[in-house]
């Protein structure tokens, strides 16, 4: 049976292309980059042609791309490195309900050094309103942390009107763009974004490989001391072939632009009209600011994670919600902050496609949705 | 021309049968080892495979195993993370001089934390006295950390006699691995090992992933925080196919054995006895207890870069010192620790052979060696 990937907001297969730019660097350019060498300066070259295209794809420099090992690190990074190198101005961030564990486990460690965070409430589309913003920044107010979409229920975030007003009362402004970054346009001066945080895994590039976005005005401290790798930023040996593999992602991402964004909406959209015709179905999230490739919605009296056990049997691969936290037992923070109850959040399945999920893949899944939600009913003890 | 690659405790080459244990990882099995459906599965269960290959290698349970993505994290995580989780317990750790700077910058930014550091001398061999160790410990200390063997000069330490007297004054022993782990024997039971730092691109695995050993009685604070991955130890998307490679290269280095370091040893020694046969020249470190494929050499009134130029130009990849430091102006910090003067550190050569190191290719640079060193002798200022 031919499985059907609809989990793409978790990770992404690695894409051919990617592949065949990293293959190279593995056994046959495989170089240090810190070696003063022939197979060194080519490492060297490599990961330094790497960081200007995709500088240049986010309207960055080259210098303010700091390479990490992924999309957690680059948050874990953004928060506590630019903490620690304010704490002479102030202790206080504000961020939101919704965001990634990344950054709010980071920001709950940050509380216990002394940091104050301020967790923003979400309209019940998930948005986080800049006015609430605004109104939250205090005089000792460092940072604000606004992811660009939610990786749960796909809001979009306003973080262009947020980084304005950031900008304006001189507070830093970080935006998580794991979800976003190769699918919507980001340009990092026009946005006035000072740090932004992504990661290869989620646009068909290799796993272990992120990067942090500081803005040169920015002062940030170093997490991982070492032989002063990335600009002193971020020690350890290079991973020349993920990096070399991240620069192919962004290219692949450039060339499938907006056409494809524009097919997964469609398909995006054919799922959420079949699925509301379901009986006491719920679209969670915004409708229009919403990722387009994803669909969460919830099922009455559906047990989210029975719902996904069975449509694993039946060869469609789905999420709960975050695959980041998929093992835990709790209902979803997002979905709690959103207004859904907790018997409601733990309802909720979440759909995201990617570029190789075809039409006949979502009837294929349409037709096999709605009699797991009734056989799944007629089981519930609900 | 057919370069030889003589840099192996810089990086090594990808091995051909790691990349193919990896390659179904990357567009085949690719899922998040987070996901509850069957790619999440088939991911989480090679990395559960791969854990229970390495624990097994150095005699660990499954659990003792953190993976990172390098050995600089791995240093990091070890001293960080218990020093934050035995601050109750005291405040200072011991270290040497001959560390790598992933462990002495991260001793430096534990200073500024409050942090005592101890850092040993060595003798002229590069050897750290056990005595030393136990005449440093003091009530406050909780945590010695002393490499397995110097990525520089090869000098192999005595850590069991130092594990002894760590166990036996209750302070946690860390070691630094990255240049033995795969090549000698470890044991971490018998070793008395509580917290060991790896990584997979030091013996023919991928660049991006590592390993730190914690043992199950030791209390460690995460450093980086989010999703709970790794136990919540080590949050982060994990690298699967960087996981399985490391596995795979911790098999390759079992089935090249004691019959490999043999090879390599020769051919070290080989080496050395023809370049002590070079006026003025000495060879740094000890000569018994020294990795099997460690040479590193000074020659008196050449400059060691000119000398790694001038052996590039020729087709031979040498370094003068650690690549993780070889970008820095700075003489050796190895070196001055065990007593050369900064010219004579400048002037330092380090060859490491690997599986692929022909007895040839070490003809062949013995050919060419004595030659720059009296042509560069010829023009030096000295």
């Amino acid at each position: 049976m031919r499985k059907v990937y609809l989990d793409h907001a978790a990770t992404t297969p690695l894409a051919k292309e990617v592949l065949e730019a990293m293959e190279p660097f593995f056994s046959e350019k495989f170089g240090n980059a810190s070696s003063l060498h022939f197979f060194g300066r080519e490492a060297r070259d490599a990961i330094e042609k790497a960081r200007n295209e995709i500088a240049k794809f986010i309207n960055a420099k080259p210098a303010e791309i700091i390479f990490t090992s992924g999309g957690t690190e680059s948050d874990n990074l953004a928060l506590k490195g630019v903490a620690f190198a304010s704490k002479d101005k102030g202790n206080h961030i504000i961020t939101t309900k919704i965001e990634h564990p990344a950054i709010l486990e980071t920001c709950k460690w940050l509380e216990k050094q002394g940091f104050k965070i301020t967790y923003l409430p979400v309209t019940k589309e998930g948005l986080v309103e800049p006015e609430s913003v605004e109104k939250a920044i205090t005089k000792d107010t460092i940072l604000v942390s606004v992811m660009h979409a939610n990786n749960e229920i796909g809001t979009i975030q306003p973080i262009e009107e947020i980084a304005k007003i950031c900008k304006k009362h001189k507070v830093l402004f970080h935006t998580d763009a794991v979800q976003t970054f190769g699918k919507l346009d980001i340009d990092v001066k026009k946005m006035n974004v000072d740090l932004l945080s992504a990661s290869a895994h989620k646009i068909y590039g290799p796993k272990g490989v992120g990067l942090l976005y500081v803005s040169k005005d920015v002062k940030i401290e170093a997490l991982q001391h070492g032989g002063g790798h990335e600009q002193n930023i971020r020690s350890g040996t290079e991973n020349v072939a993920g990096i070399v593999g991240f620069a192919a992602a962004v290219k692949l991402m450039q060339k499938l632009g907006k056409k494809e964004q524009e097919r997964e909406r469609k398909l995006r959209d054919l799922l959420i009209s079949k699925i509301l015709e379901i009986k006491d179905s719920r679209l969670n999230g915004s409708k229009e600011k919403r990722l387009p490739n994803n669909v969460n919605v919830s099922f009455k009296g559906v047990e989210g994670e029975a719902l996904l056990l069975r449509l694993d049997q039946e060869g469609f691969a789905v999420s709960t919600g975050s695959a980041c936290s998929s093992r835990s037992l709790e209902p979803s923070h997002v979905l709690i902050a959103i207004g859904l109850k907790p018997e409601e959040a733990h309802g909720s399945l979440r759909i995201t496609l990617g570029k190789d999920t075809t039409e006949q893949d979502i009837e294929k899944f349409l037709n096999v949705l709605p009699k797991i939600v009734a056989s799944l009913r007629k089981i519930s003890p609900f």
